[in-house]
């Protein structure tokens, strides 16, 4: 102030008499007399505090859209959907997916009120987000009582196939903690398909990141072709995983336009391996 | 400015000489001689251009953020989910959900490429998407090839049973337009059912809006055990629209959990009650 002889526009947050606080915004420059002594200073003044509020609302009702755009979509691909670009697709050469189902849910439904049921996939579901967060894996969606996510995208990843076994076998573990009011035990069946994807995002509605693809079909079938509360893996995924977990033949399966297929159920980490 | 003797934050949009436009704020006063006499004007113009663009990009960002969510959910289960309320269910007694599925996609995503597969899927899906906001319906989500839309929420709705038909009958005929390079054409089954569903969100990640109950199995049964190129429908579903479109009984079925059912196909609205 005193080498330049004036502020402008200096913001600051202040204490009025009163004890609330406001934001001013000062003008104010220095009036020199004819000798060159400064007389005074003169400027204005002004009350900001209604733009500054202004401001951190219009910051607060981002911060709060972006983080639940963020919860729904991986960041790079919002992004994209912002600035209008439509159909989004990627190829991703290896990846693992995996699909869990709860056995008999139809039977448990239909001894529960449907409040009750919700609450209950909800618990299920939570569980499950989790893991896949501890994990860094992208949940796909549900689709009733089935769950799909994925290892290795949109950020590809060596050990996509690793982070999906860990998250089966705790997904396994947990789902047995969890049992409904009229005592039902939930047990899973899960199948898992390691392979190349097409990723993206399609149509023009309800924007959501999924996959498409054969390697997701046989995925899916693993699960529906599995066996109660084992998971049950193709040839590919357990090429990537055989150094690193035990594993037991179930020998061939046919799979729809897919022929016979070698599958194996895994039976946990090796004891060599255990982390 | 006359009668007041001064102007504080009087902001406006000007010409520079240049030809730019800046954004400026006046704060002005008049000072006067000994006599009451006005000498001139005394006060600072700011170049506030900068403050008006931050505010404007801040904006267009919000906008943009809330565009792309309100693609993805319902605005009034967004608002919940931004004030940080967890799973949201909310039961609705009168609700048409109807699932499509393309006949034999799995032999004719086999003769395409990946990315060609999504391109045609794209295709059909916004075709759809675009039907479903024609006629006010929430879609759900896509399931490979298959598509979910409802009739009657969140916004309840007295016609949610004529909407869906509607958008059943304009989904077959779309999708006649449609084939593949190769000349494969595409071909649905859909399924339609009326009834009490909970619908709403769960979990913690991927929040998506969905439906769960026991109407929602039925619905999809109705599409799996339909027949190609028709609009399968439950006894409830005709109950609701015997009025006003044709129908041709299917004889009863059996599905699982439910004994056996009354079904019906959907032909078209009755030549007396065509819009």
């Amino acid at each position: 102030m005193q080498q330049q002889g004036e502020v402008i526009g200096f913001e600051s947050q202040v204490y009025r008499k009163d004890g609330s606080i406001i934001w001013i915004s000062e003008n104010t420059r220095a009036v020199y007399g004819d000798q060159g002594t400064l007389l005074y200073y003169e400027g204005i003044v002004e009350d900001i505090t209604e733009r500054k509020q202004t401001e951190a609302a219009l910051r607060a009702e981002q911060e709060k859209s972006e983080r639940l755009l963020l919860n729904i979509l991986p960041k790079a691909i919002a992004e994209q959907l912002k600035q209008g670009q439509g159909a989004i697709a990627t190829r991703f050469e290896a990846v693992t997916v995996l699909f869990s189902d709860i056995v008999d849910f139809t039977g448990i439904a239909s001894r529960l009120a449907p409040t009750e049921l919700v609450t209950l996939l909800n618990e299920v579901f939570s569980t499950f987000d989790q893991l896949a967060e501890d994990y860094g894996l992208e949940k796909i969606k549900t689709i009733g009582d089935a769950y799909m996510v994925v290892g290795g995208l949109p950020e590809p990843r060596s050990d996509h196939a690793e982070a999906i076994a860990e998250m089966a076998l705790k997904m396994q573990e947990a789902i047995s903690q969890l049992h409904t009011n009229q005592g039902d035990l939930f047990r899973l069946r899960i199948g898992i398909n390691t392979g190349p994807f097409v990723a993206g995002v399609i149509g023009i509605k309800k924007f959501s990141y999924d996959l498409w693809g054969d390697t997701v079909n046989v995925a899916s079938r693993m699960e529906t072709h599995g066996e109660i509360g084992r998971i049950h893996v193709t040839e590919a995924a357990y090429q990537c995983l055989k150094d690193t977990y035990e594993f037991a033949p179930r020998g061939t399966i046919a799979v729809k336009g897919k022929g016979t297929m070698n599958t194996y159920f895994l039976a946990g980490r090796k004891a060599s391996c255990i982390l």
